[in-house]
């Protein structure tokens, strides 16, 4: 019998299952390349005798480790370490390893994608559910645009976006504190096919990226398709350590850094302002570009103030991204970005390149509905609703009622981060939830690499109050009864939406 | 004075003026690397002293090499080839180099950018003007939408694309003799879209794409931002050369290559079945994806059957693409892509990392009225209205008024692609005919490299059959005229649209 079984500590009176310990143990082994790639583990019944566990337990943490594809089952000959532990996020990223990459992060998208019927209590979504939707006044605007502008709601759109709607968008902005024009101003079929321009105008392959840890995994997906170097950097509880980052920007030389310095996504965690200036010096010091995803500045319920980046943005490095998907309605598919003059032509380029323009009906269409006083309106009702909502999670994880989870309650946006017990995997626990359901986020989907399996994030845009309440007690108590957490199914079903 | 001056063949009895001369002689000296980067042309008055011309001429003949960035002026000290003639086509495109030309193809894109006013006689878009839309049946369709769905047409869509809509598309692609299901369906926000999303999901940096020459800047663009090495293979009257095809495939093993088998973009061209089959048992035996961009298939006017390259895909190597832009309405910004399942999932992640989904509202739209049977009596309309403009441009080219310029007469599409006089600039004259409010596509717009000056794309999608009468006549007149030709100005405009 190897050596290395017999480090495992595995004890029965710990309150997690033995087979959740066997599981994290050899997962420890492997990341500590004390197990490598292509070494066999033990068979089942030799493995539980030495344990002095059931054989069950032992074929339940294997099958977890298969479902990481950390270890393979080969038929009649045993399970196999899988996991070429090299630590690639370091490295450039070419040929076969990038195409693994490419393909790791295809499962990861494709898993993100989950069934949602009308019942579902759906703490998955950060995008306001259809109810909230402002359907008849944008109805209204559209029709206001199709009776007077006829077909040409319908031809080319400038690249850059309806000359109308540019000047809208730098006024808006201008409500956040950014002192910008419209000739800075483009149009985006959303805040994802920002990062993607972005990526291409900015980024060649092989040039670093430094993100957050943890991050939204549509950015990192969109840097790694460009061929990106991408390195992640832990979040504290006022946004990333400024020594530590100086310390890897000098060492890894990024060309982007990708922030989003409010209620960030998924932890929900803010920036301070003078972590927001130390960046925008760092910035120039080391002739680095920034990419601010502003995702939810607009919900600042608990704190007086919020920053932008590109507020502070005195040397002109900040390229600014709006998503309208969760404060307005994703369906739409309409952002718009703020570019500094001297990439605004390259990434005007960019956007030709990918799809030439967006929408013109919908751009004139969202023209309209600002000029008709719309917007604010809207989103003075959507920031009441939420506000609900969000004190009503609060309160459920400040009772007695959630001792089992820990989570740092944020002072504003959709997203509550949360710490499952050691050993609770929240993809298992998914499932689980799944079968009442009820949906989340798990964790994992917004690591780089080396996930942590306890931690899942529950969002509060597309759930009622009474949902909420519903959901979150169910949820509680699966998590305190953490028996049959296994399951290597694939999630699958017709009508998916990914979650965001 | 430098021994090559003598070597220009300068004759002021020969028809084009003498400046396109001095210009041509140099340009060709350049190309045949017996000029250098770096190499000092003689002063104004010496070279015009050799060969005894008047100063202006040869200014005019700098000006022109300045204008296509061949030679640059240095103040006081006089003027230098600035091109390095080292055909990178064939090398790998990184870092600077690459950046060069991504710089070059943004100056074409925007270039490509025009104004255009209601007056303006349009033979430079390829797409149909707003009075050939069915805006009040799309209205119609977008109402019912609204109507029934409500919030739900606002939200996120499937990333493949709504459902019914792929169905849609699979029936519709059956009419054109394809047989696939809606499981290889995906939607795309209109064919550039559909290019860029192959050229992520196929490409790594430093791999071959073999294209047509002349072909579409939009997919070369999407191809050079993804890294890729690009080639171009002249079109003779039916197709590429299959001996040269297989000849470069060999020596050049693409892994994408991206063809126009009808009626192509800009040339107008077509293949004989022959030769479709033929590139088809080459895809297998050489391993390489076939990207069909299938430009207007349904606008075949004078020939009896049109055959597409995916009807013919035997073996699952192609990737077909239809935009909906020429046949539709442009600024609907939809399309799809028949994409062979072992491929299909990478796309879809692809069309994730992109822009996640396309407007849900106005895919739900398009299969409203597809439902309701107005896509074939628009399609209808259409193609009886085109044909009339086909037929007044073919009738003009083939009398005795056109005999400056010649042109292969395609057997339908929207594209007739023109011959000036040897030495008459398309970009000259096209500052010329802009003055008379009549714009139409350079030539050189369409060329990977060594662009050939003397082409012009002339469109029939959005000119009326009396401005095609006057539009025509004018140009050629001004072609007989030609004098005045240099303009080194670029053009610019407010509102602008992209020649497509």
């Amino acid at each position: 019998m190897d050596h290395w079984v017999h480090q495992m500590n595995i004890d029965s009176n710990k309150t997690s299952h033995l087979y959740i310990q066997i599981y994290c143990g050899i997962k420890q082994l492997i990341s500590n390349k004390k197990l490598k790639h292509g070494d066999r583990l033990p068979a089942v019944r030799k493995m539980a005798g030495v344990l002095n566990v059931n054989t069950v337990t032992v074929v339940k943490a294997y099958e977890l480790l298969e479902r990481d594809e950390l270890v393979i089952k080969k038929r009649g000959s045993g399970t196999y370490v899988n996991f070429e532990n090299n630590d690639i996020m370091g490295n450039v990223l070419v040929n076969e390893e990038w195409e693994k990459i490419q393909l790791k992060q295809l499962n990861q998208m494709t898993e993100r994608n989950i069934s949602i019927t009308e019942e579902t209590i759906n703490f998955a979504s950060a995008n306001p559910s259809p109810d909230l939707f402002p359907v008849d006044d944008f109805k209204e605007a559209l029709l206001e645009v199709l009776d007077r502008d006829k077909g040409f709601a319908f031809s080319y759109q400038d690249s850059r976006g309806y000359a109308p709607l540019r000047q809208r968008m730098a006024d808006l902005a201008k409500c956040n504190g950014i002192s910008t024009t419209s000739e800075e101003i483009q149009i985006i079929s959303g805040a994802q096919q920002g990062i993607d321009l972005v990526a291409k105008g900015i980024l060649q392959p092989g040039d670093t990226v430094l993100i957050e840890r943890p991050s939204y995994s549509g950015a990192i997906a969109a840097f790694y398709s460009r061929g990106s170097r991408v390195k992640d950097i832990e979040l504290t509880s006022d946004g990333i350590d400024i020594d530590l980052f100086e310390k890897t920007v000098k060492e890894l030389r990024p060309k982007l850094v990708y922030l989003m310095p409010n209620f960030q996504n998924p932890t929900g965690i803010s920036y301070t302002l003078e972590k927001l200036k130390a960046i925008i010096e760092l910035s120039e010091k080391y002739d680095f570009t920034i990419l601010e995803d502003d995702y939810v500045n607009e919900f600042a319920f608990d704190s007086s103030s919020v920053n932008t980046l590109k507020s502070l943005d005195r040397y002109q490095r900040v390229i600014y991204i709006k998503s309208f998907s969760k404060i307005f309605m994703p369906g739409l598919r309409l952002g718009y970005m703020i570019v500094p003059s001297k990439v605004y032509s390259t990434l005007v380029m960019a956007k030709q390149a990918t799809d030439i323009s967006t929408s013109g009906l919908l751009q004139r269409a969202l023209e309209r509905y600002f000029h008709h006083g719309k917007w604010d309106r809207n989103m003075k009702k959507l920031t009441n609703e939420y506000y609900k909502r969000f004190c009503a999670i609060k309160s459920i994880l400040e009772s007695d009622l959630s001792k089992e989870i820990t989570c740092r309650i944020p002072s504003g946006g959709l997203n509550f981060w949360i710490e499952l017990p050691k050993g609770v995997d929240a993809s298992l626990l998914y499932s689980k939830v799944a079968n009442k359901n009820i949906v989340f986020a798990p964790g994992r989907l917004f690591y780089l690499n080396k996930p942590v399996y306890e931690r899942l994030r529950i969002s509060i845009a597309a759930v009622s109050l009474n949902q909420i309440e519903i959901g979150m007690t169910e949820m509680i108590r699966l998590i305190r009864s953490t028996d049959k957490l296994i399951n290597t199914e694939k999630w699958s079903g017709e009508d998916k939406e990914p979650i965001l």
